[in-house]
């Protein structure tokens, strides 16, 4: 079910119809996050192709979208793995034959789950940077033409959990790092072709699968941790989102917009938990 | 003489009437950065009260950016120094007797100019750390019950120069890094009260005192050392300034708005001078 | 009290007499940590010379470092106000009379104490900027000839508070944060001269005035939250001091030394204080 | 054959057999930088272990580090990929076997070369994170126990590149920003068993594959643009790299250590060569 509605366009800051006529590609975007950015695009009158992996999610989550606002067009493109250009190249193939172009990329797709480093096989590593930062690259190499053409724009989902050292998230955090180095490197390489390159980095956005895997019950509410003392609401992600893609950013280019109530500076998530969870754990039978 | 007018809140990305009902509070209002920021929020709704050190110089800019939207209010307070607090309490006060409330801040006020560490006297260093730092927290100390009665946000005026060492600005890069690190300390305290509190660093303006300077006659244009090739627009501030007053970065604290094209990230500003002209500057008879 | 001793000679990793004919200039270092940096430089064969407000106390522990070592001779100059800059070209002066030369030179004088925003006042503000940050500039003025004739070494002394945003110390966090983009700034403008410029960032430290404050009776040990589990030395910072001047790191230069057992990247030094702690005070009656 | 001899035993500001009883499990140990990490450790008293892909020039490399130090033993594993963690885990064991323990890990494994984005395959950018991040996450999966049992140190081999934008390198910046993020969870999560875990940073180290690689023939030297004006040496590595294991460093953890003569600082590495360069590349036709 979509989060935004026809009262997004009513009460944002936006002006209705700020992306007619452009075209945004997906991927990662039948996932919580990604979805409620399409969903904004979608409303202020872009049309769409999100990616995914299921078939049969992506498909729905892509009409949902499309129900949101008459005339506009969203393609769900399942069974994509990101891990593969040449299936994002045909994706992006099918979106130019049926929505005219792309303008504008976002890099969603993500792999996330909790384990200390003791019991993050080797595999386990490989997979998340696989799918993050990998998959990442594929995105931008297969939607290079376009951008190129249409002097687009890219965003990449990162994260803040690389700004210090977040324990039982090695695994994120290197590949968050590694995408934020890539956007930076792509504003300035790919700057000259007037295409720009961001980061969002989300906090912690409530109703997301992460924060549910995050929140031990019985804690303390995390939102006290927050400096504005609130979760983030997916509908802050979609925002920024607008912003980054809008006119009103077009000289912002190698940035990561932070959306996350100050959270980070605070630091400290693992509360009581430290280090007693990082040594019981660290202290068992090593695992590769 | 204003830069923007109507045609911003035609043509731009945000509704009219953002800012109804809302008052900031701007030092250095009548400088070229803050000025444009001030008008966009006037054109879209707010009431302003602008600071400056020039009494004629600050009350023109008010009556000026007062005429760019019929039935606003723009305060222009003259002979403010910002290093001192109670000046600007005084200005706090007139602005809330006049104009009811202060929901935003803009501290702007800012002293630069080119000077390597040989020739910048230890009362020159003095004077840039005062202008900017001590008066970017005298401005928040004078605004405080306002900002806390409102929920209101604060928005600093940073700048790229201490990301790396940037030559022949030393002063203005410990300056504009004690405001970052100020700014994020108070998004921690203060965002529980329901304030946020964000920077804005712009790069190489176009039509800004500082950028005059920053060109030697006769060079490679600056804008070619630009990713996104071209220098910026003062509107350009102006659009990040209103996305981070705005509901929809209502979760944005915290942060630092980098609108440079991606300017820092490719650094070596000095280009040829370096290391000649440090050297010559280096090897003069030291100054006090 | 010396902390070190001629064990220090015997035990550390570092060649006795390795700074051999070397003079190093120390400001704050009658406090606890410049104090132990010295002890080490001059058990490894430098002279020193120590300036302090507290004509006494300065005289009386650089009569204790002095002892340390047979042969050395450290100055202890009190009186001296780092926030005027004649003071410390006196004391310069003085040095080079009796020692002979300055090689390195310790930015140490520091002002600290908790302090939430709303009950810091701009005075208050403006003494820690004017001690640490002022005072660090005024230092490097008052030595620079000295630096440039023995291409010498600079180190400030900086902390790890504006990594992110701790509650209770903006203003510490702004100047170390000045201080931090002051010395990158010199590493690139003095080093074609020859003059190396570091920071270094010390933890939590055992048995100084700093931790002594920040350890509300009654709660849990701070050094749990410490990754390796312990507080610092100041024999750690000493320990580091002495890398970054020895010819092992002369190609060091523009760096920030963290010596904090990776602390920093725990954040959450407020622990179940935040956000009570901020609330109350921050919603206390302004004090300018 | 060998940069350093005997004469660093003697010249160098540490003790003789620092490291005495110490072993130190070395990928990468056959390329240039991190043999002379091993050189240093082994002339201070280590043993050592180092792999490498080419079993010839690994072996010849053992032999010659061992001839430095009589009574030293090297090993030269080849034949190992550190993208197969069980060839690690088998070099690892005959480490153990042989050396009985491991002490120290250096995890400087890495490919690299100069390409745009265009030109830069999918397959191209996964091999460098492959080998780059997830072999150095390999290599200390290998040697946990190891670690933990000595409570040992780890030193990642990490670069500047990603502190900005640098073009032609988007792919060595994301596998080395990743990489100190890896580095930094570590500290946290194994701090509390008694392990270390840093980073150290080259900048331009004269003599390496990269730097010949970087240098367009006739260009200016390119140590006109470090600060302290010349490029870096070998050694300079090596003394950082016996800093952060020796017990001077025991409270050091979590850090990044730079070695570039403040250069990173400077930027503009492409000189004149940009935009024109990324121009001309990223218009050309797209490679996958």
């Amino acid at each position: 079910m979509s989060t935004l509605d026809q009262s997004f366009v009513k009460n944002s800051s936006w002006k209705p119809d700020l992306f007619k006529g452009k075209v945004v590609f997906v991927t990662g975007g039948a996932g919580t996050i990604c979805r409620v950015q399409t969903e904004a695009l979608v409303l202020l009158g872009a049309n769409a192709a999100i990616l995914g992996r299921n078939a049969e999610k992506t498909k729905k989550a892509a009409a949902e979208i499309q129900a949101l606002r008459p005339g506009s067009t969203v393609l769900g493109l399942g069974n994509i793995d990101v891990r593969d250009v040449n299936a994002l190249v045909g994706a992006a193939k099918e979106t130019v034959d049926k929505l005219g172009r792309i303008d504008f990329v976002i890099a969603g797709a993500a792999g996330n789950f909790l384990s200390d480093f003791n019991h993050l096989s080797s595999n386990a590593f490989k997979s998340v940077i696989s799918i993050d930062l990998l998959g990442s690259y594929n995105t931008v190499k297969a939607t290079f033409e376009q951008l190129r053409k249409n002097k687009g724009a890219i965003l990449f989902v990162s994260a803040t959990l690389h700004y210090y050292g977040v324990p039982f998230q090695s695994h994120v955090g290197a590949a968050k790092a590694g995408i934020d180095a890539l956007s930076n490197a792509l504003a300035v390489e790919l700057g000259p072709l007037g295409i720009r390159s961001n980061c969002i980095a989300p906090g912690m956005i409530d109703g997301t699968e992460g924060m549910a895997r995050l929140t031990p019950p019985g804690s303390e509410p995390l939102e006290r941790k927050v400096p504005l003392q609130r979760l983030g609401k997916t509908r802050d992600i979609a925002e920024a989102t607008v912003y980054l893609f809008s006119p009103a950013a077009e000289y912002v280019s190698g940035t990561i917009q932070v959306v996350d109530g100050a959270a980070w500076h605070i630091g400290g998530l693992m509360g009581s938990m430290y280090p007693g969870a990082v040594i019981k754990q660290g202290n068992d039978t090593p695992k590769l």
